[in-house]
């Protein structure tokens, strides 16, 4: 990119000294970690509703009774996780727990779910976002997917620029999300004692129907369950980012774990009770929240400041994800499981690779489900108890290890939350297995073969490069062997053929130019111009009957070879056009790339050794 | 990407030798150059009934008369083109007629305009298939955009390999979508006589009527015909592809055309005719076609296979544009406007880069718009009638200046086929802007400075490199300047540092090893390993406060050039690992790839000399 755009677009690079940690105070930290928990209940709820509508509306009861099982589990979930901050007071992500306590392959499912579930965070949330926008301005409905790419790559432009976790920017639509939802929460709990809850006009276009025939049983019963427990992720952001926090940290960040989850847990009941309580039926166009919103808050600025707010922490949850993926992959990176670069830093000090990994996930996956909330929450759920579930198993082991005072206490806590959450996985891989989440189990054995094959690869290289088993005889190679036989393809003769031919002579006495006859007539005038220009160099024509290029060159290479073996493999020389601007660099140097990528092809089909090609810089200045 | 893989998509690489020229009969041409034309149908006739039903159901019967306008219409370009076809028997698209007769500037703009046409083509025909599949299936009216991006990569996939425009496969689609198409109207006119024609059923979801209340306008009337003229876009198709018609090509091209218009002619009327007699409305989520086949083919088999091979056509089309966008982009490209290797030939003998250009474009357009054929159309129309316009124009003057027998009769039609064309263009652009054409409006000039400015960097390359005015000192200093400085970064030794070392030493007596302490024990490990296997190269250890590795050796190799000035820069020796398999690359040379980049980059801002920089392969062989 160049420079001036790179610098409105990004701004300045960074010194690496500028890498500061801001430390939050609780209000600040509970907007910057609560986004992602607290705006799962824009779909949660919802879920349940869903779920329960495919045996018609009569069925909508139960999901006050759901709502309160799953807010138990969220008792359980927060509990485990009071423990975990204590234990892990610099940060214990499911990974890092699972790694330490439970090993390799543990830690690297743990590290499998949680990178497929930051993908889906980003992917459900903004999708949930884009399903407020539109529930509020419906002519946007058909744009939705359109909606959800911009937003996802807003929040990579933020990113890529390095947006902190600024307690600042986060405070306003967390606790403008708040605020404006426990009112309407109070506004509909007031109505309801005092008897003037109005119930939801019945929707255009209410989600399908499917089986009414077929009334309710145990199975649609657990999967609505499962289902809600998409209002759970996000719960263990806070154990990722203890170190952000004021001293005490680990005291700060358990009580703002707290804090965090009672919020979320009044939110839960109070949508499923108001839902309930008001007759509203799931609809495919507008969201349970802005159905009950509409009627509450009358449908004036108060509901449409409620859906931005809805909107807005929706795409700050989304956000949390383009923090904690990069981080993730930058910490499998340094453990040798993902590509090294995934632990570069780039200009703004952010890990950009692992940002653009993540945008070109997500956008696929948003496209590829229509950007329909719905269809992606069976894929979430799944991973995210699984890394609940490891997570808290390898709190267990490391009580045990440890056995400190109360340890026993302490792991059976891990231990119910970890059995707890265990078998919530079953329901939901049970339940929503055809809907979805069969693309999760397969998802993460792939990845964790992906990680364990890298790493396997990084570990052959290190072998491969010892110098344990080096032979005395090349340790004698490695004595100079005289200059290397150099060949300069030539096309033609500029400035650009001098700078290569000087460099070559620079090198070694032994030089030829060659060229590829293609046409008599461009053959003889290059010949003629070479007596001039060539400095002395002999330039050898060779004859393609095909006018192939590439090919014959080749083939010359290998004669040159053959000649004098001692010597070593030919070596290329060729000019490099270095660009003033770097949109023109797309404009050359194909013919050197070709040949490359034709050597490169040919010693991988034939085994034989690779060569040296050097590109020598010409600089053109417009 | 992995031979095996690649093998297995895109089929083993051909030689040049394969590229023949398959001749066609004139019933496979037919089959092969109508389908992007004949499926205009299925969404042209649409655009008026949309264009009206802004004021309401009452407009409708305007259809009738608007249909036999644009029937008048398509009988003039198709006299223009007819006269093309004889006159240019190798190919006379828009921006070859235009360039040639009418110069620089007419030419880019035409091409310009077809390149657009071009990616809008893919959009608007894949997107309107995927409307016939969801009129059909409405449960898919959700995915339409994963439908479409689906479509686009299977079109591009199958292009990689290069599907040839081989007649056999068009026939089905084309001639099952002539067949079905013309039953249909075969069926409505026979029931319309009999006065048994039916009326549809009005849509549950009618299209938006904005202002009932202001009436109908000459405007709105004009903009019900420039909606409906996208209904002409592909009957230039015939015009690009005559050297593939059997002897004599222009003959049987001309009839070939004929031929196409006439069916397109009859679809257009009978639809327009259908749909008017059959008071359909058009609808949100089911096209008319879909509409009036529902109730004369019962919905059964009949309807399905219509639908099917609407779709089927439709991507037909949208393949039409697979191979002329990369052709056009191949001539551009050799003509000096695009880069050059938009005319590379890949394994397969396709113009692999303009393949992917197209596939991005259009699949980039068709989630920006919500694959909604409505919304894209007005863009279309606009760079098909300039196009029109210009080529017609174009052949005005290519009779005038060939003044042959009966030239100003040609001369006239052409006249005629341009002012039309022209006039229709003005309708187009006034009345759709808003609506979109303002998009093309702007794309149209940009993409001729884009291309003005290609062409204009490799005019002035060409003078960069250009001998004349090299200096005598210049030549003289083409002499040999003695073996160059070389410094090889050193992170530690293993195989690969030695391989590099080695080559450093044959190149020059003048080597030196350099490494960035990062850590005191890794430099004094390094320093004591180097006593056995640095070879007599001297290790320089450079400090580095900020644990910054690149930047220090920047510096030091300042300082190297620095000394001994007259023998050149100090050129780079890096080793660089030659990875088994295609996926492993990726793992490794990021410092190499970070320092190369730094060094550019450096250079871009002080303007010092480039340097050589060479990369030493090693082979790694897991």
């Amino acid at each position: 990119m160049p420079r001036p755009i790179r610098r409105l677009l990004l701004g300045h690079p960074l010194p690496t000294a500028a890498e500061v940690h801001e430390r939050l105070t609780k209000t600040r930290a509970l907007a910057v970690f609560a986004s992602d928990a607290l705006s799962s209940v824009a779909y949660g709820p919802e879920e349940i509703l869903l779920a329960l509508m495919i045996v018609g509306t009569g069925a909508l009861h139960l999901s006050v009774p759901l709502g309160i099982a799953i807010g138990v589990l969220l008792v359980i979930v927060t509990t485990s996780y009071y423990q975990t901050i204590h234990a892990y007071p610099s940060g214990g992500g499911a990974y890092i727990v699972a790694h330490e306590n439970l090993g390799r392959w543990p830690g690297l499912i743990a590290g499998s779910a949680l990178l497929i579930d930051y993908v889906l965070t980003v992917a459900v949330s903004i999708a949930a976002g884009a399903a407020a926008v539109a529930s509020a301005l419906p002519e946007l409905v058909p744009y939705k997917v359109a909606l959800c790419v911009a937003a996802v790559l807003l929040v990579t432009w933020a990113n890529l620029r390095g947006v902190r976790e600024s307690g600042a920017v986060f405070a306003l639509p967390t606790y403008g999300f708040i605020v404006l939802f426990l009112a309407l929460i109070g506004v509909g709990m007031l109505r309801l004692l005092t008897g003037s809850l109005p119930p939801a006009p019945a929707p255009e276009d209410p989600a399908h129907i499917l089986h009414p025939a077929s009334g309710l049983t145990l199975f649609i019963i657990l999967r609505a369950f499962a289902s809600g427990c998409a209002t759970l992720t996000g719960v263990e952001a806070i154990s990722n980012g203890i170190p952000a926090f004021h001293q005490p940290e680990s005291r700060n960040a358990g009580k703002t774990l707290i804090a965090m989850s009672v919020l979320l847990g009044a939110m839960l009941l109070g949508t499923t009770v108001l839902s309930q309580m008001m007759h509203v039926v799931p609809s495919e166009h507008e969201t349970v929240i802005s159905q009950i919103a509409r009627v509450l808050f009358g449908g004036g600025p108060l509901y449409y400041a409620l859906q931005a707010a809805t909107a807005l922490i929706l795409v700050l949850a989304a956000n949390t994800s383009f923090a904690g993926f990069p981080r993730l992959s930058a910490i499998l990176a340094r453990d040798g499981f993902l590509p090294r670069q995934m632990s570069n830093r780039g200009d703004r000090l952010v890990f950009a690779n692992g940002i653009f990994v993540l945008a070109a996930f997500a956008i696929g996956l948003v496209i590829l489900f229509g950007g329909q909330t719905h269809r992606l929450v069976p894929l979430y759920a799944v991973g995210v108890f699984l890394s609940f579930t490891l997570s808290q198993a390898g709190m267990v082991r490391h009580w045990a290890l440890e056995r400190g005072p109360r340890w026993s206490l302490k792991a059976a806590v891990n231990g119910l939350g970890a059995g707890v959450t265990g078998v919530v996985l079953l329901i939901v891989v049970g339940t929503k297995f055809v809907h979805g989440a069969w693309v999760v189990c397969l998802l993460i054995p792939a990845t964790v073969a992906v990680l364990h094959t890298i790493s396997r690869h990084y570990d052959d290289v290190a072998q491969q490069l010892s110098l344990g088993d080096v032979p005395p005889e090349e340790r004698a190679a490695a004595a100079w062997q005289g200059p290397p036989k150099v060949v300069v393809p030539v096309s033609g003769i500029h400035r650009g053929t001098l700078a290569a031919l000087r460099f070559a002579r620079s090198l070694s006495g032994d030089v030829q130019a060659v060229t590829v006859a293609v046409s008599p007539e461009a053959t003889a005038a290059l010949q003629s111009k070479w007596a001039q220009w060539g400095a002395g160099v002999p330039l050898v024509v060779i004859e393609s009957p095909y006018r192939s290029i590439l090919e014959p060159l080749v083939d010359f290479l290998h004669e040159t070879d053959a000649r004098a073996p001692e010597r070593g493999l030919a070596v290329v020389v060729l000019p490099e056009f270095v660009t003033a601007s770097w949109w023109q660099h797309l404009l050359h140097n194909q013919t050197a790339l070709l040949l490359k990528t034709l050597l490169v092809y040919r010693r991988r089909q034939s085994g034989e050794a690779s060569r040296v090609v050097i590109n020598v810089p010409f600089h053109l200045e417009r």
